[in-house]
């Protein structure tokens, strides 16, 4: 089941810069062990903006709500959640 | 060149529903040739709404433009344009 | 799988109202049967306001997409999806 | 008489982990509290989001205040509230 | 119980004069009706505009939603409610 | 001359408690001084925040800004004003 | 007593062009009797757009309330009323 | 050349009174110099706000740009601007 | 004195083609006749969108007014205008 | 390939003064150079706001987004980006 996620990250200004990158690392290993898995799909980076928008493939909602809760950015980011379906006019049955 | 476009589409109610029909299977030809072509990389709908979210690779702003603006529903249609670059936490190199 | 749909109708001044009351009759009937077989699980009215709050237990997003695509009342409506999980505080194991 | 209230809950980066979970305790008795008398019906998370969709069944607009008043993190929280009815569609006498 | 409630006006130009007056009369009866019962207990215009303020005091939400629905200019109006209680500063036991 | 206003109340988190009680009791006292003066028509609790619909009687905008400037919460409100006028369709000849 | 006003106009594309030219001949000498009375103190024009900032003089809510219904080309217009005082940085005493 | 400038003062709570009071009146005196050249023709209090609607006549876009960077409460406002014409309808011919 | 202009372009769908191709080739003649007097200096269409980002440069409020009520397609658009000045940081003395 | 940026800047009223001074510095060097380079094509004022209007000039997003997260003042910006073409009303072949 998919989902497109937006996420915008906002580290405040006075936050420690070595916390901020052990952060980033973690959140870094966090998504490429869920994109082996095939369960992000898909993650661009937002030109100009420290945001992306990413796509799920998840058993249901629980997982989903569960793998974002486990970001270890959450806590500094604004996400919005929009479940996808097959589009009728895709050349593809499953694309993902 | 990648670009996340959203799509809604708003066809007036009194809009004839022959001439709907047409425009409708005129976009589907329309939409899955450019997706023959890799132009138009993905194509999801939105649950519950008369609305995709896309992802097209163009050459650049240009042949983003012309290929919007040749959509047979394009004058139902509000659209917003988000420009993408790779996500350097993608395990891609090139994720289109 | 749980969503909460937020729908309001706006039907305009000037259409039939003879049309007006079947489309209401059919689209009670239709939400009656999905209530019946327990996809529809909850339909309370917004006090003041043509508007409904419902929660709907679907297998995924596409059977949520088919079911709202459905109601009769769709092409007047505003609808917002809002996919649900269980709580960590509820009494319930699984609040439907 | 039912209430539809939205709960989304913002803690300071800052704020002490310990006190906050202490908190999130205590929020979580109180809840269950008054799901268990019956006046908060349902409560569910809205998948990706410290956030919940709750249904109060409440004697008047005073109780729902000082229900609300007296969760533990309320001053953390971005609440919306809308009145409900009974649906004229609903196929329950009594929906809550 | 009380809520207040606002109402904005509006009525297509084109709307034949004569019905917009008979509906005008019709509304200001149905209003003072309900104003002499003691349901709707203040009723401004908002200056500069087809607007007015509105403070009921009814039952519970169904009565409101009943009253609401029965407004002749109903459905050109936008509605917002919100539910009020009484304020510990006010010095009247019972203001309505 | 009668205004609307629309009072929500946000104390920082972190501010002294001790201070917060003190400033509540020196706005409730003022609150009432000016209710028992006609000059505060009414107060009533938005259900479920920390807000207010308040109706005032003053001579002129002069007055009611010297009035909201002196609230001891004035710092931390929103305030928003709404002047108002008697409604032809008031029983009233003139609700205060 | 002051108030700005913001006026914006929107005549619909199909409205008859003689209508339209007349009611705004109308509204120009409605405007300039008042003017000329000392209530409308003010109008500029806002560059490029349909629209104007205007400062009243009345003598309460009423009397302004009257005079924008009062305008020829209030059905077509958007307005938002301020109250306004002397502000206790002007030079003048009574700037008007 | 006249533009409306409407500005809004954020103090944060925690500033020190003294520096405060010290920025309004180098405020003041910055707003008194400037109306008396004539060139700030007008500023009224928004009521209940802390708050002002200005007239500007200046020279240019670059005059009203360096006279609103000269304010000395400029770090705590939210400024927006609106470039004025003379309005048609206005029995003045050079009305500032 | 330098403008920069947005421009949404909404002609309705049942506009008559014949009209609205006619209105384009004047609006088009209207334009470049500007952008060769040098007072229309940039204009560029915004990708996947019926708008354009306009620069202008003109005496005064006045003449930007006059030059945008002379727009052919005018009362198809929704305009926003945003006075410009020279950047501290650019390297050319005067940018247009 | 060109783009136009929005940029706000906020620097908190308690950032060390000296610290911003040299940002601002850096960041008028980065720019120049970019202008230099002919990628940074124009920047404006918006007169009256810490805020730019700029046009860059880039191979493709991935270069605008290098150059925009380059800036220093980057952390203190609201950045928002629109895609260019050329307009067809241009009297110019290309227009940068």
């Amino acid at each position: 089941m998919l989902f497109k996620v937006d996420m915008t990250v906002n580290i405040p200004l006075d936050y420690p810069k070595e916390q901020a990158e052990a952060l980033k690392a973690t959140e870094k290993a966090y998504s490429q062990q869920l994109q082996r898995e095939g369960k992000w799909r898909h993650i661009w980076r937002v030109a100009g903006l420290y945001a992306n928008v990413s796509i799920f493939d998840v058993k249901d909602n629980e997982e989903l709500h569960s793998i974002l809760m486990g970001l270890p950015l959450y806590p500094f980011m604004e996400i919005s959640v929009t479940p996808l379906c097959r589009h009728p006019s895709s050349v593809k049955d499953d694309d993902r």
